[in-house]
């Protein structure tokens, strides 16, 4: 038990974090050791200010004139991201994006591994899925315990979203990365992402509509 | 020619657009005429003032006691969003991801469609991905023209992603949704999305962590 406190570090801090642990992977590819604020700030697509305030949250302070050591930074975002152990996820919906995250293997070497798939569609249970087999869905909360899950994916149809969201609640899980374009509603104190792949294309596409409309008005 | 002049749009208004929508089309598809911004604000996970605020920078505003008309504002935004003719897109890198999202077809109805896929690996090339077949990255000119692309989605590992996104601006694409675990270096005027699942990952063991670690500290 620890009297350490914790200090209430910022949504958008903690979102840059893995941003920051992906360039300092780069650069560590790169065999460079140190790293200044700025040249982080730079592959990160942030300013050296921001860099150093949201590192400060830390306690990690880069030295004047050297910059901060790559490796050690890179070990205390990863301490700090939970990623010094597996995070074991279960797919839900194997469909062609659940199907395709379930091959992807992109994020294991990040602590994250699929470590089951299911669906409700019985043609699909038992089918393999790159190392997988589909189980039913009505499985979830023997496959919650056995692997013991913390994150629970949802690639299912918008329609079907809420329903798996509240199995993955009553199971235990209290963190769900959504790729169903719906809003879920789930109880305070478990944690929703949503990955909405068209949300992200209006938003390019209302960019280029303005681009479009401000040329044609200079022409 | 128009003389008329587009107020600057905050970017997080933006990126609720797309949210407001959403909510709109479940909202149209119960039947529902007439939605109040306390309704609107539940469904999209946001509070009534911050909906007033967003939706007043496109001149609309609801009626006191009455709210707003749902497929007016439904118009409204979507034309906004570009939403009332089709953007064509192109994906690079014709892996599990890549032929997913080819396949999903979630983003039709949202005027989004995926209209070739490409990529370099010789042994892809001419294989059926959906309705499309594979072509090679080295047509990505003759690509971008033919259908006159808008969007640019990148899902190729992280080593090609710079040299792929560097090939579509030299296209003439100037909006790229990128899937690819790096971070894009791209000329002033080309716009970048990022869709990252690893960080998106991250981001909820990062609270899963600190839950753990204040429940450790109760006990």
């Amino acid at each position: 038990m620890s009297t350490f406190r914790r200090r209430v570090i910022p949504d958008a801090t903690i979102a840059r974090l893995p941003i920051y642990q992906r360039c300092l992977m780069e650069l560590e590819e790169d065999g460079r050791k140190k790293a200044s604020s700025e040249q982080l700030a730079e592959l990160a697509g942030v300013n050296g200010a921001k860099v150093r305030k949201d590192l400060s949250y830390f306690g990690t302070y880069g030295t004047r004139g050297v910059g901060y050591d790559v490796p050690h930074l890179l070990h205390e975002i990863r301490r700090e991201l939970g990623m010094t152990h597996d995070w074991p996820c279960v797919i839900i919906g194997a469909g062609n994006l659940g199907s395709a995250l379930a091959k992807f293997g992109g994020f294991v070497d990040r602590g994250f591994s699929v470590v089951a798939i299911m669906d409700v569609d019985q043609s699909k249970v038992g089918h393999q899925v790159g190392s997988l087999t589909v189980r039913h869905e009505d499985e979830l909360p023997e496959v919650v315990k056995e692997f013991d899950i913390s994150i629970g994916i949802i690639t299912t149809t918008a329609a079907a979203a809420q329903d798996v969201a509240d199995q993955l609640v009553e199971a235990g899980v209290r963190s769900i990365l959504n790729f169903a374009p719906a809003t879920l509603d789930v109880p305070y104190g478990v944690l929703v992402r949503d990955v909405d792949v068209a949300i992200e294309l209006q938003i390019l596409a209302f960019h280029e509509e303005r681009r479009a409309l401000s040329e044609a008005e200079i022409v």
